[in-house]
């Protein structure tokens, strides 16, 4: 079980660079998630849309300079001779490029004359592994055309690809600048989705320590501490993305789309205002569960040593009459055996009393 | 026992939104608590007093172009049409009418140039439920017009109405602006009671602390702590909130308001500082219970574990003349019993005394 | 016993003053301290000195415009009618009032263009109580004027008194700004008074932790460290006080007065600093305690552990012969008696012996 | 064993530089850890390249004035003598070559107008002593040369050499401001090396956590703690090293790099966050260790516990019929004994069930 | 034992003082460390030196307008009328002289058109008390003449003496902001010995710990810790303390020297790095003792346990047989007492087998 995978980036993150290879080389650093890297194209403008599922980088360069917005989709990153070839007729830096494919790549804006290159992560439940998934996209805008970089073929980009074929909303009257949001928008709402699941956990959890700790507790927390760092990691700098992106006076940017970017940079806070209220909460909860566990713990101790109290002094007394002096004179006594008999159970009676008293039962 | 419900926005932020809808579409995602949304309108300048209990959208939008001042207070957000047709009227911003219906936002300034507009929660406490609750009061401010939005019918808002009627202090004199910060102190007002209230119960927790901790006392700090960070949720972005009311250079803050502002503003600074304050206290608390517990559990166990200590050895002398041996000179001694209870009396009572001594007991 | 008192304002705070009351109403919120407010008048330049003991609020008027200066000190804040006339007659807006008679105001600094207000606590040590008790000072300062609002009758001015009737130091040669920085000074210096009574507390906590904790001494660190919270909470806004004093350009304060105040200001930074070494100390005295009480538990629970954990095998010993099987060959011989008690006394100085070697005690 | 030596500092630091000594005294302060200090040089320009082994310091002279980029490394710095000639020849400030010299020097970057130092520390893995190993590389970048000054012989710049040689990548067209940054680049690649290595003990550690703590595990848990303090402290300031690099306007800088150091400055900004979460996650592990070790703990003496208690009232019971009391009338009845070990079995089993169904066992 | 001393300032700070006195009253705070005040004067320019050792205040006035670089060190503190009469001589402000005699002043550094006047703490290691002393020390620096006010008579300046008398570095060609500047370097080179002598008392307690933690260990944690926070208070002001002398723009100190302050606040930034490295591991170096003080408490009781609980059922079984019911069969038979026997053997035997194989021992 490799839980570390998604957290430290240290682990992977260049394991493929070889150090002192020049910078610029392109060197994908992630796994293989996809059979082949597949490039989906739609073109369109207020009045059409055209699509084209899977195209060759060389169908690609007559977008660049038509006036019509193209969203070209680069789904896997393993395919370096073909990503070259599209940074190529993009003209794209390489430096821009290894970024892309270094897929531990900290989230970041880069702003050039031509082209504004957005890097982030798209954080996705997986159901079937029960738990958070990360993956990066890289999201190039240019005047005329988005170029998106995914790792994976699946994405959560279905409902945007519906709004701009069904024109639905202002997506066709704008420009690429605005597509660029639409897409930042739809990854950020991830993140509520993410958090949402992650306060489901946290409150299954509070449920389950109110009415007693488990064992697997303290491993299903940590657990969740990692997960929220996780998030941290991935969100902190998305603030820095978006509002670099707002406050840039790149002619790729709009005063028209300036609003929305603003309202995302909003959603940006309120994601992190609540992976911080969660990273409090799961350290309340810690503390919670080693309380209660302390607690629980003492209270079985104390019983068992409470029995273990009373019953040693009433095996001391039955000890006493257990040796064989040959001068013991209760031991004629005709009533002595009762005698001791309700002396040892006065004494664990008063024991009980007492220690009730004292509010140690 | 739905205990996160106030805290962790994610797990119902939005949910009603699923990511991908065009932005500035209108979801209401709160719960609906009201029946119907009711429209209060209340218009005044320093010589007349107009009420509207229960208005159409369509009787408001006179008021926008006249002189006097005018109180649109809208009670209940799930009538999405409704505020759609007053946001129209009004021609405010579909993203801010987003935010307004999203219950979940983020307290927030948002200033254009023909309106401002405040999210903010308002805490009441709630005696049936006996608990702090929280909820969104947006307040959009226009030349001559203040329009509320609250989930609620229930509000605190009626001292200020009733000020308004009896033209109690300067309210009818000024502008709508005044209007504004007028509802934003009483708000403000409130979180002070709400640290009352809470203060309150942290002087209960820490007298019955004092006095010697109970099992439950665990769970009802972890209940406090949490309440504490709502409060800090709600707080923190507040000051931001009246800040940039203060220092925006709209036309639409008259500067005769802007000392009652930075009066504002220095409350909130001062509910911070008292949160943050109770926030040291809490955490003190939970130092104070745990180490308290702690303390009275080793206290238990140490007389406990001092009992049996005692007649530990005194059972072991018992079970030495308890042995069968045939030859045992002691047993025959006609006073050996008697020397023996005597030898195990003062070994009891020399343990006692070297335990005290050592301030063991 | 009610030890929240003067750290958590929510409880005290505005409880008297209704949610809804129009800004600058006058209410005074705190407990009435002292029978009857009194006003008294010190007025004097370089050459001569007038006293008045209990003026009236009519008194006052000339003093605002004569080229003397002149202290107006009032004791007592109860009697809202009084200051609202003195208030008038001099000037003062509403919310300044209202702000100097809620004696839970944050500390603060307010400049205008005819008078400064400043609002802080004087800190003094009650011998009674014994405890440090805080007391809300304002100081409204004038082109002549200085006039000071405090809660009680006693204070720390009387050596200020002393040195303005006896000509001592320059400050009857300086003008209405230096008093107030005097009056700032001899508060700042009861700071330190403070400190140093906290300090021999807790050098006394120290030496007592040293020794051997006790029991009381968790409750008492426990009000250490809440006085501790008292201090921080007055002495934060202190700094910013003092600074915002000196950085401003008010032409009410004169250029040969900014040494002294920034020479206050850098005691300011001192009182700070102590108070945070302060909270760290005491919340190593803490750790320490936690420490000591668990190390000393332990050390007890071990010695009675091992007690235990001797007899009990020589308890079984003692068990086995103590069977009544017929057939039992050791019970016949005449020297076993003495061999198992040998055996047992080897056995018991064995097990000591092992524990020893192994450093158990 | 002594594992303080690369944290802390002052311990070694200095301390062959006796207090008092005048600045820019040149005093090494390392352990010598090669034999002869030994000078290679690497002379190239586009065309051609040039390498000398082991030259003279006198045969650095001319290289100053060329225009071909020359590389001069100075391996083994407690030659001061020959040190202190090359830093006349190059007319560098004796108080950069005290810098230089002492190698427990904060990394930190020094801009003058004719050349820039950058001092830093480069971490390699000592596979022979399982660690991270931490050694001062000094870079002095001049017009048209590049002086790097290394503690040991081995270093991690072979692929760099290689690609001068083989004319790989843009080095051999660049200036000596691209050496410098390629140098850097090679240096922060093996930060990531480092974290990898570290990032992989943690996985081990975290999985060896979960199986069940071991005793050494406090202690490893230790030594990865404060090798994280090690890493912290050489990130943290190679940051601002490479920032003042970036933003510096020394005309040593051409504009062509500067992307490149942007590139490498986002590297350093992605080495701190994994360090950083490498600190969080080390805090956790030792949260993870302490409750596993004592709930661990915990469960074993509850187990004790309970087998004591339950065989405590037994052996009471048995106690009790072994008393020598002539009139003890059960003893008589001849089914007596096998009541009695059926009452001991059924208290027996009852007791488990009791401790079964509390969920104590 | 007056363990608190130089780390509560407030214990003794201004006690002397008695809050009201006019500012700049001149009261000596600090205990008499020396028998009398004693003047030593060195003057000096690059051709000549001239010493005086036992001056008289009268003897300073000439120097102050002499072009010859002056040092005049005054040792001893408490004759107040000297220091009046110095301070006189020198034109140096009454507020200034005040914190010079204030010895618990913080570091600070004032800047006045004819003088600089730097306060700092020198920290010197008495071997007899075996712990680190603060002493304050007070620089003036004219244009021709630097002022040391110190406490005691020895110092650490000798090495800078020699240096001037035999002429060896660049001080006497330099003017009185370079001596300024070299006794800055002494004190802060003496903050490294201290570093150094912390680090090894450091190391030693780490491999204490390591083997086993003993008892004391606690008590010399905590001062190792509060010796730590005695630094952090004079560490941290002195980075302030530099860089206010790197950035003034006085005239008195001249361009040539700035490289050496930079160089100096580098040493500052090193020390406070390492301090704050210091206080990192001390916190670290408490949870491993607490660790490891818990963890070998637990192995001994566990064992203890264990011990107690393998002769529970023994004791039990032994108890049996030792009843004295008439009709015991086994009793009767000849095997019974070594069958019962094996049968105690095997139950600890299985016992001890069971608990190694849950690896509880």
């Amino acid at each position: 079980m490799n839980l570390f995978n998604p957290i430290i980036p240290g682990k992977t993150r260049r394991s493929a660079k070889k150090p002192g290879l020049p910078p610029g080389s392109l060197v994908f650093t992630g796994t293989r998630k996809t059979d082949r890297s597949i490039i989906e194209v739609i073109d369109y403008d207020s009045e059409k849309v055209h699509e084209q599922k899977e195209a060759k980088p060389s169908d690609l360069l007559p977008f660049r300079d038509q006036t019509t917005v193209t969203w070209i989709d680069i789904k896997g990153l393993h395919d370096i001779e073909m990503i070259r070839e599209i940074g190529e007729h993009f003209a794209i830096h390489p430096l821009v490029l290894e970024d892309i494919l270094n897929v531990n790549q900290r989230p970041k804006t880069e702003i050039t004359e031509n082209y504004i290159n957005v890097v982030l992560k798209m954080l996705t439940f997986s159901k079937s592994a029960n738990k958070v998934e990360a993956e990066q996209v890289s999201i190039v805008v240019g005047e005329n055309y988005v170029i998106t970089f995914q790792e994976r073929k699946d994405d959560v980009f279905d409902p945007l690809r519906d709004r701009i074929r069904n024109s639905k909303g202002r997506i066709r009257t704008m420009g690429a600048d605005y597509l660029c949001y639409a897409l930042l928008d739809i990854i950020t709402d991830h993140y509520f989705l993410m958090l949402e699941k992650i306060g489901e956990q946290m409150e299954d959890f509070e449920e389950e320590l109110m009415e007693g700790p488990r064992k697997e507790t303290l491993r299903q927390l940590y657990i969740l501490k990692r997960e929220n760092m996780l998030l941290r990691k991935s969100v902190w700098p998305l603030r820095e993305v978006i509002s670099q992106l707002e406050r840039s006076e790149s002619k790729l940017i709009h005063r028209k789309t300036t609003p929305y970017l603003r309202d995302l940079y909003d959603h940006t806070i309120q994601v992190i205002d609540t992976v911080e209220t969660y990273r409090d909460l799961v350290a309340g909860l810690l503390e919670l569960y080693l309380s209660s566990v302390s607690n629980r713990m003492n209270e079985v101790m104390k019983v068992l040593t409470i029995i273990a109290t009373i019953f040693i002094p009433l095996t001391f007394i039955a000890g006493i009459y257990g040796m064989n002096f040959h001068y013991m004179p209760e031991l004629e006594w005709p009533w002595a055996y009762f005698a001791v008999l309700m002396i040892m159970l006065l004494t664990g009676v008063g024991m009980l009393f007492y220690f009730r008293r004292k509010k140690w039962i």
